[in-house]
């Protein structure tokens, strides 16, 4: 089907990028055979990895690969959590890391333009830096620009502004064929056919590899708080979030979690969460100037109050957000040595409650640990299917995990496909996704996605294996 | 290259539709034979128009013109501006004046399902009813949702909360083979393979039918002003407009106009405008709690007066603001006997002023009328190119208008495109713009879109000969 990397090739690519950018012994690829799941089972080793330095560069790797059949991967951050960056058929990965040129940082249209390779921390420094303010957080800052637009990455305060589709204002792209093509512009309006930028966006590099991105921004809040809402089961605070914004009042985030996973990532961070009391807490963000802010975290007290809550903690202190913003993050990590899988199911807001409800039924049925959180304010809420659970500060196997996680994992996307859900908020369908395609999505709606790789990429060789 | 029309083929309409629903004598046809557009050279009649009153009866429609090469062409409100719903083969015309149904209205996750019939204005209706705000406002309100949907309408008041593209959830398609379709969903984050709903927004009736839609909205605004803002000359006008962004407000809406254009919708309309000093004005809309848009009207008023503005009039009263965002969505109308084409390119805010510019140098050169207002603040400028100008109340002929009109597109398109603007912000393509799509797309991007057309419709039936 594809074929293999000969030498010949191995030198034309050193000819291009230069040989210290071509890198094929084995422990130095090694990391490069999967991204963050857990399942050793999907891993699998590139024959190459490349470094290009440029998006000629990549033109010029992806003529080669084109002609010869070999399969090519784009790898941002690899933090990617439904192994949507495995080089299943090998071949070659290209790596970004000699790719985060900031090109252009543009205030009168509130836009900056960077490659694809710059990481998200480095991101938020620049837009900082130019006092401007990029609302999406996607949990992990090391994942990079290209990734991020790939998987069109969405993160916890993506409530009042919207995900990586409503940031992307042009995209550079290689296309499998070695043309370089640019789709979108600084415009903020555009019905000149059909929209290519966006189908782009979340295309898993299954179409063509980004290499530029421009991304836009808005000005920065005066203030931003987040509170802290502690609750006595999870079921009251999930039924909070939709009040809230019946009450006009949209913040940047609303999460909720419970208070076992928060109690495993003090563990795990050596961190203190701001609150103690209650077994579960919706986490809201909020953003204004100081007055706006204030006034707006008075009603959600108010709102919450009313409706439960046993207390409202408000942090102002810059820091002291971003630790715990960062502890939420963190989760992941945090139960990743016995998580088999991360689910990222996305439901109607009005249906959190009711998925959440039916998901403890099943941990109940099966007798396992289902560690359930996410973003109450968009729908996107992330499920654990564990090997292990937490108690008494050490992990204890669950009996028949094997058994229990394929039983587990097909009647929650059946329950996510009842309320009307998607297979995936933000992670992206990637490799382990892909079995569920079709729970979601009617034979013909799958087989036109089908039709458009083939436009785009007739020889499959970008990204093979992914999405369908 | 089509077939006609055969009495077999009708009467089968006619079962699917009921005989009232099919209709093809020419006098009551006639105006299915163009939209707004004023070039007359472009009008063709369908063979029949037919009203079909739901999905199903669409979907049996499409099977027969699918397997018999019938050219359909959905036809929305007919407000459009570059001739999309113009069956320029002949052919169907679907018309969706019996499909009207509001399906759903959701209050828990703030979304209105509807028919693709509805009108704009009936929309509004029920969106107000129910004490939400459906922020877009595409200036003529006899358009239907199906039609926005498929041009990706803006409007004034997309700077803040975005084009249609920003709050369409979900879209009921019948695909040219009669197959029936669902895209996206109540979801607010989607990372599930290639947004099909994303590439039908925009697509002109080109791919599928839209059926019904899902529309999401905001929770309304306590108070919305208008302010208008006069000036000596439009450059001032244009040049203030970034300076408010920068402040970090964001407007609803910010529209530029010259005095000579209000006049004539003055005269049109036999209503006043709210200001008569000044050359040129700022529109702008503020929305939020009454002290916010008190609080950012007297911030943009500030900002205005230390930058040449005349004087600042707020408008508080709604009845008077909607006489006055009646007057702008009035332009065109009191410029169309004499309108030989509006244009539509959208460039970079930043450019807006470049634009505006160099556009009047053309007026100049070429001694004509070049009437030019839009959205300062989403960089949407509309440019009417004329065959008369309108001095001491009467129109007057340009000289040589019919030998200017070519040249002058010609060239304001290309001070479009050197200014990285987009040919059509919110009309769309239609017929009208074809010709200059290979000025603003390379001959692959333009490919990849034709490909992409031929898997949706290999037979090419449906609305044939536009985009590209």
């Amino acid at each position: 089907m594809y074929n293999k990397l000969s030498e010949e090739i191995l030198e034309g690519f050193k000819k291009i990028i230069g040989e210290k950018n071509v890198i094929y012994d084995r422990e130095k690829i090694i990391d490069y055979s999967h991204d963050e799941i857990t399942l050793k089972e999907f891993y699998n080793l590139p024959e190459v990895v490349l470094k290009p330095n440029n998006n000629l560069e990549i033109s010029e790797i992806l003529k080669i690969c084109y002609r010869e059949k070999i399969p090519v991967t784009a790898r941002g951050g690899g933090t990617g959590l439904s192994g949507g960056c495995i080089p299943i058929y090998g071949g070659v990965i290209i790596d970004f890391e000699n790719m985060k040129k900031v090109i252009e940082v543009d205030k009168e249209n509130f836009t900056i333009t960077v490659e694809a390779g710059l990481t998200l921390k480095e991101f938020y420094e620049i837009v900082n830096k130019h006092n401007m303010f990029f609302p999406p957080h996607p949990g992990d800052e090391s994942a990079t620009i290209g990734g991020l637009i790939a998987t069109n990455a969405g993160g916890a305060r993506a409530v009042k502004y919207g995900v990586m589709r409503n940031f992307v204002k042009e995209i550079e792209v290689v296309l499998p064929d070695g043309s370089i093509e640019t789709f979108g512009g600084k415009y903020k309006k555009c019905s000149s056919g059909y929209s290519l930028l966006n189908l782009f966006i979340g295309s898993e590099g299954t179409l063509g590899i980004i290499t530029k991105a421009t991304i836009s921004l808005i000005p920065p809040s005066e203030k931003i708080y987040t509170l802290i809402i502690p609750f006595k089961d999870l079921g009251q605070g999930i039924k909070v979030s939709p009040l809230i914004i019946q009450k006009k009042i949209i913040p940047l985030a609303i999460e909720f979690l419970e208070k076992n996973i928060i109690n495993l990532v003090e563990n795990y961070l050596n961190k203190k969460w701001p609150c103690e009391i209650g077994n579960a807490y919706l986490m809201i963000m909020v953003d204004g100037t100081e007055e706006e802010t204030l006034k707006t975290s008075e009603k959600i007290a108010e709102i919450c109050s009313e409706n439960g809550a046993l207390d409202v903690f408000i942090i102002e202190d810059e820091k002291r957000q971003k630790e715990v913003l960062d502890m939420r993050s963190m989760i992941y990590e945090a139960l990743k040595s016995n998580t088999l899988e991360i689910l990222d199911i996305t439901v109607p807001v009005s249906k959190i409650y009711n998925f959440v409800y039916e998901v403890k039924k099943i941990e109940e049925k099966y007798k396992t640990y289902i560690p359930i959180y996410g973003h109450a304010g968009d729908g996107n809420v992330h499920t654990h299917i564990m090997k292990g659970e937490f108690k008494e500060n050490k992990w204890v196997e669950i009996e028949n995990w094997k058994e229990k996680y394929k039983l587990v994992k097909d009647e929650i996307h059946i329950i996510g496909k009842n309320l009307n859900g998607i297979l995936s908020g933000e992670h992206g369908i990637g490799l382990l996704k892909k079995e569920y395609l079709s729970l979601f999505f009617s034979e013909k709606h799958i087989n036109l996605m089908k039709e458009i790789k083939k436009i785009f990429d007739p020889n499959n060789i970008l990204n093979p294996g992914k999405i369908f």
